[in-house]
């Protein structure tokens, strides 16, 4: 089978499609979006997830729920999307991405000319740029990294780092779907990613959908798979990099990090440069949140254990620099030392 | 709350009862066993489970089956034990601690005196003999490993070695148990273990019966746990030790020494001193078993992925000997290098 990628979002005709993503992989369910209210609940309901793919949803959701303005006058119509934003922006407070995609939208139309159907075809134009960006950002991350994925090799991944959290081929998946085009041969080891389980829900099926051999693997069964000599590299994606190269992602990473230090296997990570963080010094200064407890305590639908046991359940963990062999960004791949090559990474 | 461990065989005025540990956490079940059909069953549903517990259920139950037959000629009596025997054998075909306690009880019978009564009460007197050794056995674990636990240290384990494994305290948690008793004052972080989550089922719900401060951890969430300081020592159960001191355990335990040793974090292995096997020269020529790929894909009623997403599925992995800190029996604590120590173990 050699099937495409899966799309988080499609635009089409005018009309916004979201793959609804809680209901994966039982059921590929793409929903129109066609109020302002159903947006907001996509959004924060997670049916849309991964920071990319919710900004480029809410810059579409934006001119959907414009479009039956387009009849204002000019005034009127910049007063409803300041409203409407402001809205769909409430959906996911912590969001970066949502806020920064809905502020370009807002800083377009306050310098386009024209009447409201002209200023709305304006925001659909920025909108649909915003998309082909992250795919372009995508497809540069994966190009650098491509020649780390030669024939015959085991390639492991944690978490969602894949096609479905972006608009195009992913971050940490976008060097696979590069190679599986060119007809490259490779198996990829898929970590389940308790307690959220985005490998087995997520990342596994994106990648059985496209064609790629991928195998789902329990977190702990990591170390056994690369002691058996299947796995060459890891390749993860990251929530922060920071100065020093430190990198923030999804809890486990950092375990699956010092095994591949063990056994001498190569660290990777991918991001748009954008993820880069310099303000921040090194990885002591993230604070690591702490989600809810019953999370751990059951698997899906499945009560694992007492209401009453206690658990731990941060997010995610910070892995050090030094068990990191390399940042790929659409600009490049950095090598260690970090602290300089990052810097320069801005300079240019 | 300060209770005591729950125990996972009763033997009561000579009735047996099995705790259902297919219903934990969430029932509390002893069901009397009062035919060999019933106790084949439950040594076959695992409603009894752990090699030890395995072998001392056995050997009640054929006392409990040949109860009907005390009136019989004794010649008559000899043959009905050596049929219930090999059938109540057959429950579990790999499980060596139940032929080993049917066998234990045939020799016996063998070469007692007296009539089919009076063999029975012999037959009874050795299936307690069993179960008050090994109850020995798991409290003098606990001896040797009780100064390992300190007043404030934190203690990592994995899958079960628990109480409800045997026919006492555990071996990897026996000197938590002691510890408590004593009033030490400790906190255990208990991983899940996927995919069967012996450690959320099991584990952590026996300490918590017991009143000791346990906390339930994704398996992928050991890392980071480490990092924060909270972990001052690894005590794990073991299936087989090797000569060279390699150590095959529940799938993730190798993960755990690895994390363990890039901390600085000792990595103790309980086990009684017939889990250590001579003849095999070292962990290469353990074979990992792979069992059903669905139970990665699954927990319980919860489908987490596709049924044609492919898994790996080992049951266990092998812990190099140069990751283990030491090897805890009833017979002491055995430092590296482990090839002597081991084999002196058996020379005393």
């Amino acid at each position: 089978m050699r099937g495409d990628f899966p799309k988080a979002i499609r635009w089409e005709n005018g009309e916004l499609w979201l793959l609804d993503q809680t209901r994966l992989p039982h059921e590929v369910v793409y929903e129109q979006q066609e109020s302002a209210e159903q947006i907001h609940a996509s959004i924060h309901a997670l049916k849309v997830r991964g920071a990319p793919a919710i900004g480029i949803a809410a810059a579409y959701g934006l001119c959907v729920v414009l479009k039956p303005f387009i009849d204002l006058p000019r005034a009127d119509f910049i007063a409803e999307l300041q409203r409407q934003a402001d809205y769909i922006n409430s959906s996911r407070p912590t969001a970066v991405n949502l806020q920064w995609a809905l502020q370009r939208l807002r800083s377009v139309a306050d310098t386009a000319e024209g009447d409201s159907e002209s200023l709305w075809q304006t925001l659909v134009i920025e909108a649909q740029a915003i998309h082909a960006e992250d795919e372009a950002l995508c497809r540069g991350i994966g190009v650098h990294a491509l020649p780390l994925i030669r024939d015959g090799v085991g390639v492991m991944t944690h978490c969602n780092a894949g096609a479905l959290a972006t608009g195009g081929i992913g971050t940490a998946t976008a060097p696979l779907y590069l190679a599986h085009e060119q007809g490259i041969s490779f198996r990829v080891f898929a970590n389940e990613t308790r307690p959220l389980l985005q490998g087995s829900r997520l990342t596994s099926w994106e990648l059985h959908c496209a064609g790629i051999d991928v195998t789902l693997l329990t977190d702990n069964m990591a170390a056994q798979t690369m002691a058996s000599g299947a796995v060459d590299l890891v390749i993860v994606g990251t929530d922060r990099v920071v100065a020093n190269g430190d990198v923030a992602n999804k809890i486990g990473t950092l375990g699956v990090a010092i095994l591949a230090k063990h056994y001498g296997i190569p660290f990777y990570v991918a991001c748009p440069s954008s993820t880069i963080d310099l303000s921040t010094a090194d990885g002591t200064l993230i604070p690591i949140e702490q989600r809810d407890s019953s999370e751990v305590r059951r698997f899906g639908s499945h009560q694992a254990t007492l209401s009453e046991i206690k658990t731990l359940n941060p997010a995610f963990d910070v892995t050090p620099a030094e068990l990191v062999s390399g940042i790929i960004t659409e600009k490049g791949l950095i090598k260690p030392p970090f602290s300089s090559g990052l810097a320069a990474l801005f300079d240019r």
